[in-house]
């Protein structure tokens, strides 16, 4: 397999969550060539590839599909310029801005070399090719749909996520390593009207521009220093001509936390701050919410991280070993162990130009000069990163496939 | 002609700014029925219609044709269901949400009772269906597009515009009588990321909202008390995802003044305060502004306002004059009356339910049980609002072509 | 009478509200210098002279005496040193910012001048010096003190302001000429603790912020731009620590407006404002308001004012007469007036350096460059601002004492 | 000694910052009696007692001496009544509200069982009692006025903090256990005026209440999620009178980080944005800033730390050592150890009523049952806090003085 090919191909070819139809094709098709059991369609667009093997235990191994709603910025002769329908049906452009391609691409080579070397291991691989990670909890979707009744339940879940971390490394974090996201939009209503006359309106834009200032208190006030929160005002909608008061106004927010006391604590926050918005405005109306993603935290089983962070050391040195810590961002890998109460093993694989992150990072310059997840800038170098993402895989799932 | 009809007819089927073909198709059809000469496409969508009729002054009487992209929630039989290509091409609601409607229903009635009593008056009768006053000053498109070569110049403009007023009255207000607006679109540039990791990106809903909150103090504190001026921040759009931080956050800003040193420091102060939110958020951009409307104060010549108002109180007795003080609103008309160096009247015509306009002023309950003009509940009575209208202009006009 | 001298003295010497024991003292002794009856201590250090001159009608001239706790930086030769105890008990600095220096000088001027020429006319006049207009309403505490059993009731009262408008100018506005004021202490009760654990703590800096921003909104949304009010959030006092989080935080907010319904709406919308936001920070608390000054709209009786005018304009000339407009500070001298049940005129008399006024009109720098009462630098030209003061007072009461 | 009438004397009569002399007189005397060398007036009130007995190792116990500007309202029988000169030099209210009362009060009867055993230990043993811990950095004044020249140079430095923690608990977090602290007054300055013309004025009260809610975004915003910071600006104070707008409002801020990376950050960040506040107002100022308390962060020594809570749990117990974790407090005994060269270990000893805390723990109600340090409310349990602070100082010293 041309994995680099493949790779362009899949970048240049985004697809929004539930809509990884050609994706979700080119999978399958490689998967079969390689001999393995195929199974389509679970949970809409999800593919799954079984490749038995003898006795031994049953490893998972998961990519995840989806691109996102952003214009590609990259400048890379590989670049999408697609769009799709976005959530009214609207054309959006599409982009691989999370690293979802990079993902598919070496959970592929990494099954290409468990289906070239069955000589040297014993067990069962499960590779699951997952929809809708950024946008409709596409493993519990898959769950649901009986993922498990189709291939045999794993012993151990494993997969990565690519990162702005220097290409050629690889680790996992222990213990809680990615936050839960509670992701909602909430529409504050007031009453609209002609831009000329405010004071016959409840005009919506200065109650939600209120409610986005009040809502960085919660972090900077109420949270206690030491533990993490993030709360996102990532959209803001409001109006259709600048003459005129719009009836409501909507803002969509992610809440990020580790930790099940915080999290009550944000969202409580959260929800008595708009709701005090409406009234400092005068509104007789209870703010609208609808519940998007509400993902858990991500929790690295201690021992088996150890054991994977080990095999990463014997296969690429120890200095290539990442310990990135507790991210931020959220994953909703868990509920694929959850589902089949096994450990979960999740780390991140560095994509950044190594070069250039170490200068930055000398420079004290990353945040400024390096593209992260979900920038439209966002452009993992393809090598060494896709060697170093199969290998990470064939390495990590070699420790239960002996 | 039907006028009730008519207007049922045109209140279903609004077209926005200079998409107003079917709309110009039904006044130039009239126009010619009763006679007059008709110029079509002027300003592109506009009509205008000569009605020669011996010595005398020049009277333009003025109707403006365009719609608004609100969705319509008056529960009228009649209510509008249309929707056309917005700003950004996807589709938008429509509805003749400020009585434009109206005024074309009122300007065919008068042309009408002028076309069928040419004996009694002596001059020539200029009817102008304007395009797109709501959004891309049609009367200046109008002019440039050299009305005033194809009809006669006028000696005086005549105008109308309906309002929450008690149905049955009119009335102008001599001096400036409607505001100057200057609309425009500003776009604040942060730097995108994923949203939870805000530290490497520069927020710009957050930013948007700072500036929003600050933008309230132009008025509060910057204006002196007795200075009239409106800010108004119609609309407010950013991003594409509740866990994706935009790049860029784009507000529609709206600023109403009557006078031009006023004028002159709110502008000044909504530029500095959104350079100095760009600077607080360490956003080494500047905000792009794009300009929209920019009409001048509309100003009712002292004399002949005089002279409207008397025909007003001969035609529907002293108690039915209005004196509506000066509006906030702002309008396009006064460039036909400046652009031909003559004076212009243009009154306010009552179109709500009189009772229950009443009540709510006796109850101080105007400003929530009457919807105003662009609102989705606007919704003047058909009658007698469109009587008092036709025979508003009549009576007007009548002052010149005596 | 030395009335530069006296007027120097005044000024060097200013004494705050109810405090005004040196500056009723000399008026007391200038007035029984110059044969009038006097009352003292009325209204605690309220003074009145009468000076009965035969039949006619009964004119009072009215006069203010209290000085502002605000540190004078005029750098004038008679600047104020002085401090008094504040509210608190604390010193605080002392000036007669506000130019009721000015307004005694010329009172007692023009007593001298009628003193002088009793046989040019005839009546009575009642010259009242009242204490604590700034703070204290000592207009209504004079009258509840038995003003009018005391000194004979007035036909009608006059008075006058001095302002930064030329020196050489008076003129009254009919009519709503001053705002009314409500002034008020809001005490925002949060929880306090330790700065580096805001967790435990409701932070009454952040709650009293954004209550701040807030107000703002309910002059630019809230009231409609052609009607006048003002929210001023004059002092801001939280907290006496850097590290520590206060319990509470105190606002002292005045609110001008020249209509009940206004009045009404700004009173309830920053009520409903404040309340929120205590719910917006979780307070279970309630806000505590502490009442100052709630002083109506002064209105000038419209006939009598037009009799003023007109003697202005025979005593300096029509171009030297003022048209102030309605102003937006406020008075308690209307009490005076409508305790009696009789006319008040209260003009405004210029006080500015004409030359330097009329270059910053052309300029259009008056705002940044003519210190307007109050502040820290306000300091009217002795001339011929005191010798036109006294000259109105003797030209206006002069009407009623032919 | 009897510790707890002390305890109570010293809580009846808190001292401010260098104004701690009664306190001194007391401890002085003490020490005196108990046999030790006794120098004064090190760092203006600062005091030092030294027990010399044989060779071995010298020990430096801290204990910090002075109160805080807080009205004490736990309404114990022993409450402080105290005012004292605050900065401006008028009277504020001064409590223990931070516990050095216990801190001072232990160390005494550390002392007096060092005193009492000399039979069983060796070495020499300096007791520290330093002045203004809160407002003055007392430690590094002390250094600078030559403590180590009056005392022998220490190898291990210790102390203690009481905290909220269960009484009858202590313990030591190893590595940076307590924050670096960055305080400072920033004063705003716009432009003053009467409150009835704010068009004439820069308003301080609105651009400091801007400043205050655009600061919320440098810790929400500006640090990642996982960095610890804290921004409070735990004063704000503008204007003298509610219709008098100020020509200035002051910020009292402190700045909490762990990490220079961070520290540099969030200083910038508050920097940029106080400029920016000033040029959305249009004042043409800069800010003033005034530099107070600028502590490090508190570095325990990772191997001396283990040894104090091994000796801590062979003296009360493995249960009863506490894992504070970092806190976000600060303190300046850390310059007590770098000016020697030498490792610091710190402890927090807990002061709350054992049974309510652990109810409120369980309750999840800590933060709003259990007063926190610098609270109104803050009354550590006299017993057993005492008892455990002297044990543990004794213990933790004997681990060197064997």
């Amino acid at each position: 397999m041309d994995l680099e090919a493949l790779y362009r191909d899949l970048h240049a070819h985004p697809e929004l969550s539930f809509q990884e139809h050609r994706t979700a094709g080119i999978v399958a098709e490689q998967l079969s060539a390689l001999g393995l059991e195929v199974h389509t369609g679970i949970g809409r667009t999800g593919v799954a590839g079984v490749l038995r093997n003898g006795d031994g235990p049953t490893v998972l191994l998961r990519a995840d599909m989806d691109g996102l709603p952003v214009r590609e910025e990259t400048g890379l002769p590989w670049a999408s310029t697609q769009t799709a329908p976005g959530d009214d049906g609207n054309p959006v452009p599409v982009m691989h801005a999370c690293g979802h391609d990079i993902h598919i691409t070496c959970l592929l080579g990494a099954v290409e070399r468990f289906a070239e070397t069955t000589d040297d291991w014993s067990g069962t691989l499960v590779a699951v090719f997952q929809p809708a990670e950024e946008h409709g909890g596409g493993a519990e979707v898959m769950v649901q749909d009986g993922l498990y009744e189709k291939v045999p339940a794993p012993d151990i879940v494993l997969g990565q996520h690519v990162t702005p971390f220097p290409a050629g490394m690889a680790g996992a974090h222990p213990g809680a390593a990615m936050a839960a996201v509670d992701a909602f939009e909430v529409t504050l209503h007031g009453r609209g009207g002609h831009g000329s006359r405010p004071e016959t309106t409840i005009d919506p834009v200065v109650m939600a521009a209120s409610a986005v200032m009040r809502l960085q208190t919660v972090v900077s006030r109420e949270i206690a220093p030491q533990d993490t929160a993030v709360v996102t005002v990532g959209t803001l909608h409001a109006g259709t001509k600048n003459n005129i008061i719009a009836p409501s106004a909507t803002l969509g927010i992610s809440v990020r936390s580790f930790d099940d006391a915080v999290r009550a604590r944000v969202l409580d926050g959260v929800d008595r701050i708009l709701r005090a918005e409406l009234q400092a405005s005068g509104s007789p109306h209870e703010p609208t919410t609808d519940w998007g993603e509400r993902y858990p935290v991500t929790v690295n089983d201690v021992e088996a991280t150890a054991r994977v962070n080990a095999a990463f050391a014997a296969e690429f040195g120890e200095e290539a070993v990442l310990e990135p810590g507790a991210l931020s961002g959220s994953e909703d890998v868990g509920n694929l162990a959850t589902a089949a109460g096994v450990p979960l093993v999740y780390w991140l694989l560095g994509g950044g130009d190594p070069e250039r992150v170490r200068a930055a990072i000398a420079a004290g310059t990353v945040e400024t000069d390096i593209p992260s997840n979900h920038s439209p800038f966002f452009a993992p170098v393809p090598q060494p990163t896709i060697d170093t993402g199969v290998r990470a895989l064939v390495a990590a799932a070699r420790e239960w496939l002996a």
